[in-house]
């Protein structure tokens, strides 16, 4: 039957879909529905007026609102507009606790962060305010870099059944293998630009997590805390709704 | 309690580890227990003797078998060694039904497996072997590179509702970016060495990946079709166990 | 009128689109009336009898043939299912001329297509078979390398008046930027992998026209000869439409 | 005929050339008869002084003016100096209207100017500024990433019947191939250095787009706005021209 | 006999291993007796606050202090609360003689510092604090870059009979190559960051080192004027050990 | 006292130094009296005859003879010309016992030698047979690499009071960062090519272990296994020299 | 006096030049003239019979013929064609000598050709056989590489009195700086791809001879013995033209 | 005779060297002698001191000085110290004019130096500061970039006859290979990091000009003006003293 599509297919494709504009913004608000999580603004680039735009509108939608990459001058700002909102500098996020605007708390699974150092706090606090925004329960193991090996091994009890685990680290990127070799959980790798030399920003820590002799590895951008957040989150959401025998709506996506 | 390792770790370091020796390799026969899957073979770079061995290793030890990166010469061995077992020439995977030495069948999820093109076929076979042997259900959706965008469009109902996807694409890599707006699962994004020139080896796709703007993709190695199942398959696992209400063993990591 | 769709974008989305199935390919058969120009087939990677396949299917559905980095051996197949086909075993192509399955001749501009040299003379035809293919009429100067300033000057008549110019060079790729400074046409610089050592598989050429200080110059991929005979000959398709006083069909996108 | 050039190539090149000397830099005041447009100064890493006698060498040759990469400083100082000029910004550009120096205002056809997200803005606007000193019309769809499909589709409309489409994307630079799938135009990609970690300041969105799946997408240097925006006018000035039935000059290049 | 634990090894890992925790670093103060020197600090990315806390844990634990990549700011904290430490603003380090706290002084050989110029001074400056700690003796020969080859010749007696010689090298990093042509000691390269253009931030002279021709050089991170050091300390204790009769303490590793 | 040699490094220079001149090549028979081995032959890219010349040269001069990089044909026509000499086609070495011709055995000290998997064997092989003929004893742990992180902890006896180790690992190259956690030892990193993607040849290794977090961590060439056993060799020999009582020779490097 | 050309100049340009049109190549046989040597021909993806047909358009104007990367295959029909040509196929190059169509022997200088080792032989023959093309009397000094430092210095004084010098080396390329501490002659370095591993193909010794402290170091492509060879030659040439009192002609370049 | 030192070469390394020792420098007094002119200090990384110290040590011996990368806070103080000195803050050079010591002007020859654009300047002063300490006439070709090809060709008669030729040019660094068709002289090519984007800091212009298909053209390091006038400064003093009759002192290098 070449050409033409099924029936399902042509309702989803003609219902109206959610698309907030605030004149140089297109905002996405029928993502909740179709991705799991609302959308996330990423600031960075941006005016503190535009992202304020765009909060607004995704209020008046409903939504909970969370930003990433975003600069004291812009976090200034953003907790003036939003005083309920929660702004943290080290993580340079900023969210409103979901309550606020009426929305039931998120259904979250549970996931370790594990930081290799440190130096790579900055990344782990933005991944673990993703994780609580996404309604994951949140397990530490911090500074259990692989050149002082007992340090993870005191720590194996927080790894255990855990939905999925983060692991940050830049330098050689090496504690995602170790890590991946204890569990039955998938491990987002994250890798930082923490180093020098020919760590060229991260990228030594990230070819190496890509190269990961561990099957269950998977690599998010350098520095992406948020990234590695959400998806560990994501996967702990699908767990934890699974594990409630509900499940995720039916809904094919659109 | 600075220096202490509590008891029940104490227990667990001091329990025997399961080492199969084959002389030049050191067969994980203890993985299965601690990582949901048994050890993996990469045969690129071995000798088909020393394939051999690992496998005996492994029968002897009742855990099931699976390779990749199987070279003719290799595979043609190993089908004579092992009738019973399957040799993907394309996918270059060979692996043993779990039936034929008494392991249960796996419990698995459902996963959809995306190709952006026909010329990723090699890869894409690896990632479907690989989802095959961890007991996944495999839906496939193939050829929907963006550039045709109404051919994706044409199978969303075939994206809904999988516990993982993986999306397999060369050239630009940007299939996981558009797959990635459509659903609520976690993208596995596999970049292939598919292209020319500034592809530069798959480089151009994996860095496409990497810098995904859909916040639910993450990333494996170029070519990686085994990773990627593995990865996905692993997370459907752990959502068909949490659906079935039995969970996952709870014991902790070794 | 956020999230609304108009009408107009309403019936384009639910028209039935053109997709021909070949069991693992997607032909996509709407494209001619889309984009311009049917779809073509990058044949690297593919079976022989996969292009053939989806050959037949393009040719049912009315659409002519034209198909890139056809090996020998796919091309040896090709030449014998399809008589009428033209193989050109240089530029790797093969194309069925439009007149022998009722397609009216396209209409074509004017593009000219310069050489920096003869080593570049694979990419060289594989663009002007394209350019052929779009219905573009070809005027060719070759072997005119900046390090011999005199030859291009002597040809300079053969660039006037092109509704787009491809340069097609290798080494430091020089010749795009001495073109662009001589003309009013839109110049598309197509790097080729044509060097040795720091010419890194044509990184070199290809970082040159990137920079290039005219700025009238895009470029495409390494030895992408296809896309720059694409592009050039789409510009000059619609500059020949306009001439004609037709104009392009009206229709938006779908 | 070895060695000889012909009559009238001789002619073209005996012609005197119009170059204005303004001690450190020599204006090339006879481009606008060559190329289609007057030569623009690009005032990175030059003082204000030496950008100034530039713009008053021009106008003395009665040809308008137009600057990229200007500074706050040298925009200050530009502004002082011509009161009629336009300083954006956020464009980092400087142009005097045509109409102050009695040049007829140029034929300009129809560009589509794409953004992927709001902070590609001021690549964005050095783009669109580019096009209206070309003559453009310029139509614009805003923050269309390819990661919430629907909002492309949304604006299929201003996309149909362009002469050219300039797309503007940083992170993974995938939206030229969404955009190239749609359309019958030429696609101008302009890669931003949008993004953290493995864009590598552009480089991940500059590979996605010269890899781009969709054949009619060329690319420009990573944050090439300007660029972007003359290819896209000049191949819109070149259509617009023919439909006006004029045609450019007969004139070959010199 | 597979899978088990001889007893000795067994032993080994239930021992109670060293970690100081502070809250959010897990000191490693049992690496003294596992490594041969304690642990040091890489300041770079952390906290005032957070180094000074580590410095306490360190010392209560009866470790001595050392640390790199101080800044000013840490610097000038540091100096505050343990004031019998040295701080060297060009090594950027800090660290507190061992007297101080009663360790008895190290036992170190002899080491020989070369540096190709004067620009490279801080790295060197580095390596050379972080010999002095580990209890080495130091020779040094400055400033005899390749280019003037009697520099070196005239200072060879300086070379003879190092238990390891430590080359400091920006630029092309040629220097290692030729002192290891002169003597039977190991060379640890360090390349640093000192040159510009092609220099890519030390890569070549890191390249260079890496290809070096003589059998006798190993490299270690650009600038890492610390690891050059404390390998070329940890050789020369090792011999100084096995001059003394003594050697090291038989255990082993943990 | 600018200017002057000290007498000592006068005399030096003057003394007849070794050079053995085959016509094309400049064997350097005076290296074992400077640097501790004699010159060893660098096969790749030279004629077997030419290789064959540089042995008699050297066993002229009393030197043995060593080669890496020995292809089937060299090694073919070594063997024939030195029967006494052994060829190792894995690690593609071919030495001549030192007995053979009169050389006294060298005094060698205790490295050991790790691998990370069984793709690594061909550069193993090439350090252990380097070790060999430095003298050194050698203990072998296989197969350990970081995913199954107890196999390495199986074998820690082995690690322990060696003057060196040198470990072998691909892909993400992290087993040195583990092993370096565990002893005090110097720890020579060779990065092998074994992997594929982003491995890009072992650059990812070489990155990993360059940035590694362990201090004791120096690295090589990547498939450097010649390099690799050489240093610690060297380390080894300088240290069993030392607990000889005997030490180095006196002499300073000419 | 802007825009015009001087009455000099006008002349130069409209001067007839020499273009020897053999179809598909413009064959610049006015370069004698104009650049010192005629031109050469870079055979690499030409075909045997594109690369004759030159030769044949070469000596039709008087101009003697020289090719590099001259295959076997193109090598055995050259020497069929032109039997009193010299193919050399270490060199891969051909040339006629000068005196069988009646040339001059041209005017050659002193050039002294260093090699680091005996693999970079295919390059220096290169290099040596352009040179001999140019007219200049070659001395060799070889396999004198850094790690033998003693070697080089025995053979200073052939370095002595040169007009130019090339230094040929692979690794890491430290050769030409040590060479360039000890002449008053410019030195062209010529890196090569003899290595492995790190050297990336020659990078390594590339960017080393680019960074090199010694400033009378200027470098060519990698492998390029033409360049290096042709660089170096003119260069002599030039200067043994001033000492023979004649000078080079007075004419101004066309 | 294997391994002796001819009588010649014997006297030469026993002379006595120059080394003027500032303690943490050692200034190569002799090179002049050697290298036919004083050592150049790269003041870059320097403190003010040391490069003041190195100065006084040079005019001691009866050098002049040159010092480049010289800082605004270094230029100010070598001012006030050397008050005949001249500090050109553009090419961030300083020098005393030769006259100031009693050093004989130097014998130079006639060197072209040619710019693509006004924003190559600071490093076009950089090359012209070291000709006019070289002792060279430098003629001046500036803005004569490739994309407006009548510009150079408008200035060609300032190309002719010169002994040298240094270009200087940023973005696609395509004006050397022009330069190169037009003459018979050795180029030497400077890239600039001028540009922005995929320039990667001088990264395109540099491999442009490796791969130039200019047979004459040589590269120096990226805004290495100082070498590039270094090199061609030292061509054409040779060329110089050439046609004086008087030619180089004929003594062997050191």
């Amino acid at each position: 039957m070449d050409g033409e599509l099924p029936a399902e297919a042509f309702l989803r494709q003609v219902a109206p879909v959610g698309i907030g504009d605030t004149g140089d913004a297109q905002v996405d608000v029928d993502r909740d529905r179709r991705c799991g999580f609302p959308e996330v603004v990423f600031a960075q680039g941006k005016t503190a007026e535009a992202v304020e735009r765009i909060f607004h509108k995704s209020l008046e939608h409903g939504t909970d609102v969370f930003a990433t990459r975003v600069s004291d001058e812009q976090g200034g700002r953003l907790v003036a507009a939003f005083p309920a909102g929660h702004y943290n500098p080290i993580a340079r996020t900023f969210r409103v606790p979901p309550r606020e605007h009426g929305a039931p708390r998120r259904v979250g699974g549970q996931v370790t962060l594990v930081t290799a150092g440190t130096s790579d706090l900055p990344v782990a606090e933005e991944a673990r305010e993703t994780l609580l925004w996404t309604g994951a329960e949140v397990r530490m193991v911090q500074d259990v870099g692989v050149a002082g090996p007992h340090r993870l091994r005191a720590h194996l009890d927080r790894l255990a059944g855990a939905d999925a685990i983060v692991v940050v680290a830049g330098m050689e990127g090496a504690l995602p293998s170790v890590v991946g070799g204890y569990v039955d959980s998938p491990v987002v790798a994250v890798p930082t630009s923490v180093g020098y030399g020919a760590s060229f920003g991260g990228l030594a820590a990230l070819l190496g997590m890509l190269n990961s002799c561990a099957s269950n590895v998977t690599v998010v951008n350098i520095d992406a805390g948020f990234k590695g957040g959400y998806v560990a989150g994501l996967i702990a959401r699908n767990a934890a709704l699974a594990r409630s025998g509900v499940g995720r709506e039916g809904h094919p996506p659109t």
